[in-house]
């Protein structure tokens, strides 16, 4: 039960009190954002996210009826970085992540999954299965010189053994790709379903893949990327495509995920400075919402 | 025919310099917008949506094939309210409506819809049915102490019997929501169609839903809450929730609601503080105009 | 190969340093817009689609895997248009079309196009097929008082014989219309689908009904307006209509154009004043990029 | 008295129901801006500035202690102009102010300026005094092929012998100019104080400079440009320059003109599209304000 | 020390993490917006504040020469209002600042004020002196037939007997009055300062007065409304007023009231929908902050 | 002579055709950001800066009445630098501005200085005089861990002996800043004029004091960096703190700075995503245009 309207409630997710760092759920802002490669800001994502997030609080998911509120979550302010610095960065990252128990991290860029990855493998000692949600692959050898960009996190991903890739679904691909790039994530035995393969092929078609792909038995990853969602729906961040998904896509697609066995989540590049009347912050606010109700649903039904 | 291009248009509804109580088309903006339990200033909802309705000006209607502008529309200007006072504002706004032929009520925040069924209800000396676009149920039965809220509008509505909850259904619903309050809701008679409902069963099954629930023979109320529609189309809303109706569709339904016996609407929850580039204006004097296009074709049909 | 981040990417179009106005594609900028019926600004869409292509270059295109880099393409930054004065500029955008070989024309206002299909005519000695992407069908014989505004730019094309009625195509089209307007637009023999058509529909039909309008034979002109978008996709723009197309149909849609012959296209009604985060700017950008993937796919295929 | 609060307020210069168009002071709007050099969108000025002036009525003036509104003032809304055509626009404003008692005008841009003075110098049939507030001197010949751009208002106004330039006084010029330019206009007898002369001279010396320019005696007009304002005070115009005039300076030096024979006065270049919340038009606003306060203190004083 | 970068500091003032309610100095925000006659939304202020703030975290005062960050703030939230409701508002109010030590209120709407002198008023058991930075005298005896509107807040503290008059200041006074508003608070003995007179006498002279008015024996509150700031600098509040004081002549005046008993202050009518890029907030969050070095530097001079 | 109006001027510097590396003056963007400790984003400010520029094209400058247009300047684009890798990039920076004749930078953060001055001071081998316009004194040893960010240029810079702390004068300092940091950089010679100094002192005394400083023998070097100027004028940037100087101010200072030897300037960190309306840029803009006349007034007078 909420006393506060809206607008008072103190501005941690979902205004939750809890800050203990050994909570079964743990939310954490990674406010890096120097490896993007076009508009600068997802820093600011973890702030925005949060304030956006007081507008889900107090109530029951209307799909799962589970209260969120009522889970275990702790919401245990930003982790440190190093400010100007990718590998320290990536680092203390993956330091601080490490210890915790299911984290919910928000971005930042998407540069921070690489550091999450090897903490969640190092600690699970296999691969893990990826759903990844985005308008880019993410696999590119590198970006304009810098090897880890936000364009390459699962180019090291696979390659160093964190996911397994014949585990891992990428949806709402669509961005302008180097014929190679898309040729050699393939190769490795990623499923890619792009935007317009979400528009044609619909909702339930896309979850049973999502489900095919990764299975229910191992431990899976789910990476959200806000510019999966179309600009209209998401027009606060650094490297918009249009065609995107509509957020209810999205919203539908995460509410049929229930069975896998997700270790964790992130919601990253959330760019406030180019956000219109908190949308972006709320659509992906509502992301991780979605995801810990159905981890709740999963755990009561 | 307009003789001046949109842009110096007067500044009333389609730029109408009718202002005759007594027409049989009314349209009044009531600038209440104190019991918002989020982002404030729907009060200026009234002006943005005027502004906005003249691009609507001086053309005939794309899909019905008839003249708005040809019809007998007065725009009164805005009802006084009682700042900062919610109870005699509503009693302000229910002896304001009463001797009004038919109301298209610009709003302002939901809760001025209570008052409006007031007036109307005893007028016609029975229950209304009710049509309701929205993202949320307002059937709480209050919010953070307050009884009058634009959250429990229909609690009430439901309570005082102005309206008939088993000719009531509220369409693109999908805010979090207490499952007692939904419960509640339902046991009542009320049909609800989720967001996530309308996108998966489509336009005509929904239409469908609708003529099923409220019928044709007795009076029904349109209130269109503006955040019934997705935040890509209409950002400018105090309590925005993702995955809602594309504007083509809330568009497509008012078009097929023909033959109901419609006595009074309102569109609510414009808050222009939040919009951009007049966009949710333009939805809301959108949803308004088709509300009259649509009596025009019935009256000439 | 883009050695530069998006960001530091030069703001031509696609970043091209080709300036040459005999290269066998020509981009150019038309920054008119006094003929605008509503809100002003199209004469700065040029500037902004250019700085929103860059993001757009460098890699391939992911369905038709042709790089538009490697396509001879020059920028020719903007023509000379006549300040304040439609006629004079009408007449100096011919001429500077004229000799060009295959222009895509960055508006500006829809007027443009006038001069445009002027040019094309001339040269090519028959009248041209036309797919026409709008929310307006641009027939009224008259906005104001003015005949040159860009609400008429049709009714002067069909008149003076430089499109055949027979083989246009109007998609997207929704705004208020006169019946009569309506009427002989149709009745020249225009075939006209509405938004509401295309989401009914669907992409797939709709591409059937352009091949099936246009036909392969015979020269054919993309024109597209922005505004044939949904405001939530493109608020940008100065006389927007709820109820459009999301961009992913209309990038659907020019996927599916292949084997049309095309001779030049316009991508008009930008206006950046009224654009959020470049979203609209990137949307013209990528439809103009789409058009080129599909003529290197045609040409490669 | 205002009965309503300020967001419910008729969207009229302060509210006035009074249309008479032969009311001793008359407010108009002139929504033409197609002979803008730079941004676009004076048009939609004139409703922007009638919407902020609401701020300021139902009080007295707290300078000269009269009510304005107690004044016998019209808002006759806007004129017609001819859409597209400079000529023909400067033809219809000129005839429609010509019969109006004492016109204060609400841009649009510049331009508009000449049309009036030439109505004001037939029915006077000598030429005006001029206190003219601008960032750009605008006795340019022409600009870019234009004749009859805003630029050139007070080339054409002293070559027509509408104003006499050694009654000419203008304040706030800072924009780059030709020498020529500058050389030409004071060689015709123009007083040219730039901005930087009035942050270094102060108001008092300013205000002395305006009164011996124009003297008491000889009837005098009022052009005020926003943009003699910094684009701190007022960012919404279309060709803005840094280094202007804080807007409590211009207020200031409108209150020390008492006693000047006042016959008309115009407000113009308010560009809404770029203002931010509304305060470039809340400047436009008020300085019409502080005009009709000084006229009524004249009056009473 | 800070140890994260501005952008990762937690949203509380300053970055504060003590919320002890019995600390010397105590942040509260009161989220109340209702009674505002015009733009609607100083509910978001306090965390709009709060997030500013955190930019003068962490480094000494430039001027005093003081850390703010070493002194004994708590930052304790919101405090309970009640939604809709403005007496039971105010009550809730002086109730839950009775207790408090040395209140910072973080509004909010002016309306807080009155509530905020009552609790102060009883536990000093004498009347305040009243430093009042405004664009507004806020002694209008009702607004729109609201008592206790914002602008009626010094109407009530001074016929309470809340303030004592002859030791209160107002600076920056501009908007439009009635004379008899202006009459009564002058009849009362209170010193009014307007924006013009600040502009003319100087800040050493305007500062000087606020000293000869207030005393440096008996305790005194300070009040700052945002909009006493120009709304170059400040546009995101509800009745901006053109004209107004420099941020850096607010800072100035407040740096010379050393030696005034404050025993507690406000800042109200931030409204973030109207800010630009935070530019509000932080000037509000920054007068919170020179008063605190203020009262340090007296502390330790 | 400038053919095309502004908004069709091609978006380089002042729309400057001339490319050439061994131009006597030559503009560069240096789009680095990452080093900036708050709001991100000034690696679009090169592209903002050029795009405003094109308004003070084409005419003479109003002071020194010197056309910049006719020097011998070249835009040579955007500086390479290392994606997301301070050191590298600062070591690209130097390289790319060793061989340049007298380059104005436009940033980017101020970290940008650094290289600069080391290819400077490697060239003149004798460390330069400063004139550094800013909110922040940037001589602090680190920030969050950060030896290269924003904030410590002139820490690094006096240390490495680039510049002459003698000879080196700070104008508009106000943020806050720790006593020892102050210490330091006074105790190694520095004059630091804030805000408030400029404001109470004059333009007069404070362009005295500049020269006082930097002596007319000795190469000197301007750097500029955006947020010197009031949030009010400059809102579009990463640290932005109130009080600052007006844009007059900057602009006047710079006029009187005739005589010195300057050998090259920066225009740092304006950051777009937060600027209004195009202000910040074109404050930016005007002061590099400033600096270029004054160079042409020196040259000729």
């Amino acid at each position: 039960m909420i006393e506060q309207p809206t607008f008072a409630t103190s501005p941690f997710f979902l205004g939750l009190s809890n800050t203990d760092r050994n909570a079964p759920f743990v939310i954490a802002g990674i406010p890096l954002d120097i490896g993007v490669t076009n508009r600068a800001g997802a820093r600011s994502g973890p702030a925005a996210i949060r304030t956006a997030s007081r507008m889900l609080a107090g109530n029951d998911h209307p799909h799962h009826w589970v209260s969120v509120d009522a889970m275990p979550i702790a919401d245990i302010g930003d982790f440190a970085i190093a400010l100007g610095d990718i590998p320290r960065s990536l680092a203390l990252i993956e330091q601080q992540a490490a210890p915790l128990n299911h984290l919910l991290a928000l971005g930042g860029e998407h540069g921070i999954t690489l550091a999450l990855l090897r903490a969640l493998s190092k600690r699970l000692r296999s691969p893990l299965g990826l759903v990844h949600f985005d308008a880019h692959a993410d696999t590119w050898d590198e970006n304009f010189g810098q090897a880890y960009s936000h364009g390459s996190v699962f180019f090291h991903a696979i390659n160093e053994g964190l996911v397994d890739p014949r585990r891992m679904i990428q949806i709402g691909i669509r961005s302008p790709l180097p014929r190679a790039t898309y040729d050699w994530t393939v190769g490795k035995g990623v499923t890619i379903l792009s935007a317009q393969d979400v528009h044609e092929i619909g909702i339930a078609a896309t979850a049973e893949r999502i489900h095919a792909v990764v299975g229910a038995q191992e431990p899976t990853y789910l990476s959200f990327d806000i510019d999966c969602l179309d600009p209209g729906c998401a027009p606060g961040t650094g490297t918009p495509e249009i065609g995107g998904l509509a957020s209810f896509q999205a919203q539908a697609l995460i509410r049929r995920l229930g069975g896998i066995d997700f270790v964790g989540m992130d919601l990253v590049e959330v760019a406030p400075a180019y956000d219109v009347s908190e949308i972006t912050a709320l659509a992906g606010a509502t992301m991780v919402w979605e995801y810990l109700a159905l981890r709740q649903a999963n755990a009561s039904g």
